[in-house]
């Protein structure tokens, strides 16, 4: 059995609106020390598999089928 | 300037639909070595603070107060 930790986030040049909106409401609530801020997923995974590649193979498989929108987002995972 | 990365997650005996929902797709997708899966928030902070314990200070309000709902979610960070 291998745990996974999946992060998916929007790529650089993709707008945040969600993210400026908790900026925005940081400064409100007085913490303006924030200077940027983006909004991401993260999944922890665990997965079945015979061996470390074949897990890397079926990590890979899911982000790009289901959990990421490869056009406006990027993944990265680490096996543990 | 400081670099940090949030995880917010739900609590273990809290229930997740939404990461079972995506499970249940994989395995319609034909990616039934996904065991269990949970579905989180990754932020990434960017903080104008003057020292690394400020910067602890503030990313520990700002997930109290806004990002992390203490009831049923988990929060941690690390700064870079």
């Amino acid at each position: 059995m291998f745990k996974a930790n999946v992060v998916v986030s929007l790529k650089k040049q993709v707008l945040d609106p969600q993210g400026k909106q908790i900026q925005h409401a940081l400064h409100d609530l007085g913490l303006s020390s924030v200077k940027s801020l983006r909004y991401g997923k993260f999944i922890e995974v665990e997965l079945d598999s015979a061996s470390r590649e074949e897990a890397q193979e079926q990590l890979d498989a899911i982000c790009r089928k289901l959990l990421a929108n490869p056009v406006i987002e990027d993944y990265r995972f680490d096996i543990e």
